[in-house]
C-alpha cells in the first residue's frame, strides 16, 4: 500500500470528528531497533544549526503518540493501529485462540444487528491462556524470561539513547527483576497487541494516565476515540477509559483497537449499567461475565474495589464528605442493601484466575479514597490501605501483575505517610495515586492542585500519577481540558523523575534550556511539553514588526534581556576563569 | 457624597480602559473592628440556607482586594483609595513634611508641562523622617511599640473570626516580636498610607506577589492600574511594578494611589532607563536620587540585587544560561565595565538610610538565581546568597526591613537546601522565592511548574512567593494570565499555610467542602479562589435542561454520583455508629 503523509483522517462514522496527527513541528518518528526484530518509536526533535554546523544534535524524547505523529504511517480507524505484539504472544505460547467472544454480554452484543452502525468491524479472535497455563508478564518474569516487551521498555526507558558512559542503563533483566518481585507492572493483556510496551513501577519514568469517558448527560464514541489520541499525543502514558453512558462495549472495543497505549477500565461502571444503575442488584456473576467481555476485547487493566469491606463503611459515613469514589459508593451501596460482604473481596481469587487469563493487570480501587482536606489520612483511608495489601499478595499468588491505588485529597505535609504506609503495607507493589489534591478550595484550577500533590507523591515513589483536570467537580473535560491535565501531569511526572534522579530525566531540560539561552526560540518550543502553545504565545506577544528570531522576547524587551546582557558578560570574561582561591563569601 | 454601588468606573484618561469591581457572588465587605479606630477590610462570603435555617453561617476569607470590591464604596482613580495611615503616622511621631520632592529627577517631571496629561493630579506631599530620627516599623517593634499596622495585621491574619477555644491566635504582641526579630517585615511606606496593613513572614499567612508593569514593546498606564486592581481582585498580596517603558514614574503614581497592597519595585529598571540603556553609564547618585524619588512616591519595597559582587561573575558566565536576573545582568555588566564593586553594595549603608527615612523594606536580590535545573544551588548562587546574609544584618542596624529573594529553577530535591542556607545564612530574615520552577521543559505552563516548587518551599519557610505566568519566558502577560498565575499561587501558598498548620487555613477547604458534599453550588463556588471560573465552566458542561441546582454534574452523570450515593448510605447507616473492637484491618 502506498504510504502518504497526512495531516489529519477524518473519522468516518457519524459526527465526522477529525482525529489530530499533525506531528509536532520539526519532529519526527523513529525506530530505535532492539534484538529479535523489536522497534521502539521515539520522537526525535531535530535542533536548528547555521549552515555547516552540527553543535546541535537532535534529541529523542519518550513517545506515547504511537502512530498517530508518524507522518509515514498509514492511519485507519476502522482498522485499528498496527499489531505489533501478536507474534511475540505466540512464540511464548500457553495462549489459545477463542471461537468468539466467551462472555454472554460480548456475545449478546457481536449478535445485535442494530448495533452494527455502531461497532467495529474487524474484531480479531480473542485469545486466553490455556487452562492450567501461565502467561502473564509476571509469570514470565518469575520463570527468567525476558520477554519482547520487557527488551522493549528497556529500551523505551533510555530515553537518553546514548548515555553517558559510567551512567545508570535500564537494561532488560533489570526491567525483568523489577517485574518478577512486583515492584513494576508491564500492563499488556494478549488481546490488546496494538499497545506498545511499557513500564509502571517506582525504579522507572513516572507515568500519567489521563481518564476520559462519556456520560449520561454528554460525549459520543467519535469523541472518545479523537479524546484518547488528543490524551496520547500530550503524553499519557495509559488512558482509562471510564464511559458510563450507552454503547459503552462499542466505544471501548474503538478505543482499545486504535490505542497504542494501555487501557484501563473500571468494570464495576459497566455491570452498573447493566443493571440500570441499580447498585443491589449487581451479583457477581454479573460481574464475571463483565471482566470476560472486557478482557476478551484487550483491556490491560481493571480498577476493582475490592479493599472497602463493609465494616469500614460506618466510619467512612462519619466523615466530612463520606465516599467520593464512584466504585466505592457503589460497592458501599451494594454492602449495605444486602448486608454482606464486598463480593469482590468475596470472589477476589476468581477475578484474579479470569484475570491471570488475558493479562489483564489489576489496580486494586481506594474506594475509601479521601474527598478532603480533612478527611485525609483518616481511619477509613488506611483500613482499605491494609486490605489492599492483603490483596496484593494473593493477586501475586496467580501471577496476577498489581498496582494500589491511592488518593485524592491530602495536603503536603501528609502525603509522605500515605506513600510510606504503602511501601509498608502493599508489599512494594506500584503505588498509582489520583493527585493528590493539596487543598479543597480551587475547583476550576484542580489539574494545578493536584499536580502539586502529584508531583511530591512521584517524588517520594508513586509510579503512576492519575491526572485531574481544570473540570474536576464541576463538569466533563472536553478536549482542551484534557490538554490541559495530561500537560499538568506530564509536568508533575517529569519534576518527580528530576527530583528522583533518573537517568533519561535531565537531559531534555539542559538541551531547552540551551536553546532558551542561544536564542534558539523553535528548538525551546520543540523540545517542551507543548511546542504548539509556546509557538501561539510568543506570536501572540510579539508586535507585526518583530522578527521571530530576536534575541528577546516583549516580558523584557530588547534593553533589559537578561540573557542577551549575560551573553555580552561571557564575551568579556572569556578565558578569564576564576581563580579558586577568589571565590570566597563577601568580606 | 452620595454612595452607590457600582460594578465598573471608566477610567477617564486616554483608553478608557474600565477598571474591574464587580464583588464576588454572594460575597460583602466587612470591616472588623480593632482599637484606635482600627478597622479591618475582609470579604464575609454569605452561605445559602434553606428558609428559616441559619445551618450555613457566613464565612469571612482574607481580602486584599480593597475598596474595588466594597459595592459602598465610590472610587475616583483620579483621587486614589483612601488614606487610612496618615494619621497613625503622625501620632507616633518622627516624620516632617517635605515642601515637595526632593530628588532632582522627581521636580524636573513634576516640572514638565509636557506630561501634564499622563501626571496625577493630587500629589499629597511627602513626608521623610526628621534628621536623626527613626520610624520603620522594625523601629518601633524592637522599642516595644505595637503600632496600628501591628494591630492591623493581627486581626487580619485571624481570618477565621470565631477561632476555636484553644487555637492558636495571632496577637499583636507577637506581630510586634516578629517584626522586632526580623523573621517578618510590615512594608509600610509612610508615603503610601492607602495601603492596608500586611505582613511577610513564615510565622504568618504564606504571602504572593504578582509583577505588573509595561516594557519598551506593550502595555499602557491606564492597562497597568487596571491589572494591579486586577491582580488584588485575585488576591496578589503586593504587587511589584515593574515597568521598563516610557512615564515609568508617572505610571507608578498611578499605580501607587490607587494601591490597597504595598508596592515593590527594582529601581535599577528606572535607572537604567535614565541612561538610556547603558548599563556602564550608571553611577551612583543617578540611582540615590531614583531610589529618593520612588521613596518620595511611596514604593514600599525595593529589590536591590546588592550581594552580586564582582567576583562571581566569572563563575556564573561559565553556567548553562548564564544570568537570567535582569538586575543581576545589568549590575554584572556594570562591574565587568568599571573593572569596579556593585556600587550598590559599597554604598549598602547609604541607601540603607534612605530606604530608613521612609520606612521603604528592602528586598535583597538574587542576581544570580539559577535560570536552568543545571545551574541550581551552585557555587555562584549560593555565594551570593550568603551576601544577602551580611547585607541583611548591615541593613537591620539601620532599622531597615528586609527580605531576601532566592530562586529561579531548582528540581525538587534541592529546593529544602535553599531555605535551610537562608535559614541558616541570612539570620531568620523571611524569604521571597521566584517560584521555583522544578522543570525546565513546560513553557507555557510555567505557572504550573512553578507553583509546585511554590507549595513546597512555602511549606518549607519561605514567606513570600512571586509568581509566574503562563507567558513566563515568551512573553509580556496579559489580564488573564495575571488571573491564572495569582491563581496558582494563591493555591501554593495556601497548601503550604495547610501543610504548616496555619490556624486561618483549613476552615476554608472544610466550608467549602461540606458545600460540595452537601450540593450547595452556589456556596462552593463563592467559597472557592475563583467563584467565577466555577459558575462558568459548571453552566457549560451542563445541558440547557438541566437545573443548576442538581445534586449530580455532567461529569458523572445522575447515576453514577458517588456522592449522592453515599448521602445515602448515610441514611442507611444513620445511629449505626461503628462499634470501636471492630475497627480492625482485613483477616
Amino acid at each position: 500500500m502506498a504510504k502518504k503523509p497526512k495531516n489529519e483522517t477524518v473519522f468516518p462514522g457519524n459526527g465526522g470528528v477529525a482525529i489530530t496527527r499533525q506531528p509536532f513541528p520539526n519532529s519526527r518518528k523513529i525506530y530505535l531497533k532492539g534484538t529479535r526484530g523489536i522497534r521502539v518509536a521515539m520522537r526525535e526533535v531535530i535542533q536548528t544549526n547555521a549552515p555547516g554546523s552540527k553543535a546541535h544534535p537532535p534529541i529523542a524524547v519518550y513517545d506515547t503518540s504511537g502512530p498517530y505523529t508518524d507522518s509515514e504511517a498509514e492511519i485507519d480507524v476502522h482498522a485499528g493501529v498496527p499489531d505489533i505484539r501478536s507474534k511475540w504472544i505466540r512464540v511464548r505460547g500457553g495462549v489459545e485462540g477463542l471461537e468468539g467472544e466467551t462472555s454472554s454480554y460480548g456475545q449478546r452484543r457481536a449478535a445485535d444487528p442494530a448495533l452494527a452502525p455502531v461497532r467495529f468491524q474487524r474484531v480479531r479472535k480473542p485469545l486466553r491462556a490455556k487452562s492450567g497455563e501461565r502467561i502473564t508478564q509476571r509469570y514470565w518474569a518469575r520463570r527468567g524470561v525476558i520477554t519482547h516487551e520487557m527488551e522493549y521498555v528497556a529500551i523505551r526507558e533510555n530515553t537518553r539513547c546514548k548515555a553517558k558512559p559510567g551512567a545508570r542503563v535500564i537494561t532488560p533483566e533489570f526491567v525483568r527483576e523489577e517485574i518478577a518481585s512486583g515492584r513494576a507492572i508491564l500492563p499488556a493483556n494478549i488481546n490488546h497487541p496494538e499497545a506498545e510496551p511499557m513500564i509502571i513501577g517506582r525504579n522507572f519514568l513516572t507515568k500519567i494516565n489521563a481518564n476520559i469517558g462519556n456520560s449520561a448527560v454528554a460525549s459520543s464514541i467519535e469523541e472518545e476515540v479523537e479524546k484518547m489520541v488528543w490524551a496520547v499525543r500530550w503524553g499519557s502514558d495509559t488512558v482509562m477509559d471510564l464511559s458510563t453512558g450507552p454503547h459503552i462495549h462499542e466505544t471501548r472495543e474503538w478505543i482499545i483497537r486504535n490505542s497504542p497505549v494501555p487501557i484501563g477500565t473500571v468494570p464495576l461502571y459497566q455491570a452498573l449499567e447493566k443493571v440500570d444503575g441499580e447498585a443491589e442488584a449487581l451479583t457477581w456473576d454479573l460481574f464475571r461475565d463483565t471482566m470476560i467481555e472486557q478482557c476478551e476485547q484487550g483491556v490491560d487493566y481493571f480498577t476493582l474495589h475490592a479493599g472497602l469491606l463493609r465494616r469500614f463503611i460506618p466510619v467512612a459515613t462519619q466523615r466530612l464528605t463520606g465516599i467520593v469514589s464512584r466504585g466505592g459508593a457503589i460497592m458501599a451501596r451494594w454492602c449495605q442493601a444486602h448486608r454482606r460482604e464486598n463480593f469482590l473481596y468475596t470472589y477476589w481469587d476468581e477475578a484474579c484466575e479470569i484475570m491471570a487469563a488475558y493479562d489483564t493487570g489489576v489496580s486494586i480501587g481506594d474506594g475509601l479514597r479521601p474527598g478532603s482536606i480533612k478527611d485525609a489520612n483518616d481511619k477509613a483511608q488506611f483500613a482499605e490501605l491494609k486490605v489492599q495489601g492483603d490483596l496484593t499478595l494473593r493477586a501475586w499468588e496467580h501471577d496476577v501483575q498489581v498496582i494500589n491505588e491511592g488518593p485524592g485529597h491530602v495536603p503536603m505535609h501528609l502525603i509522605e505517610k500515605n506513600m510510606q504506609n504503602q511501601l509498608d503495607w502493599c508489599h512494594g507493589a506500584p503505588f498509582y495515586t489520583l493527585g493528590p489534591l493539596v487543598t479543597d478550595i480551587a475547583p476550576g484550577y484542580d489539574h494545578i492542585t493536584s499536580a502539586i500533590g502529584a508531583a511530591l507523591i512521584g517524588w517520594y515513589g508513586a509510579a503512576m500519577l492519575c491526572y485531574v483536570t481544570p473540570k474536576e467537580h464541576l463538569g466533563l473535560p472536553d478536549k482542551n481540558d484534557v490538554r490541559e491535565g495530561v500537560i499538568a501531569y506530564k509536568i508533575a511526572a517529569h519534576a518527580a523523575d528530576l527530583a528522583k534522579g533518573h537517568p533519561s530525566a535531565q537531559f531534555r531540560d539542559d538541551a531547552l534550556s540551551k536553546a532558551r539561552f542561544e536564542f534558539r526560540w523553535d528548538d525551546q518550543f520543540n523540545l517542551s511539553l507543548d511546542p504548539e502553545r509556546c509557538a501561539e504565545y510568543r506570536a501572540a506577544s510579539l508586535p507585526p514588526d518583530q522578527g521571530e528570531s530576536k534575541p528577546y522576547c516583549s516580558m523584557c524587551g530588547p534593553k533589559f534581556c537578561s540573557m542577551r546582557a549575560s551573553h555580552e558578560l561571557c564575551k568579556d570574561t572569556k578565558g578569564s576563569k576564576p581563580a579558586p582561591g577568589r571565590r570566597k563569601t563577601a568580606p
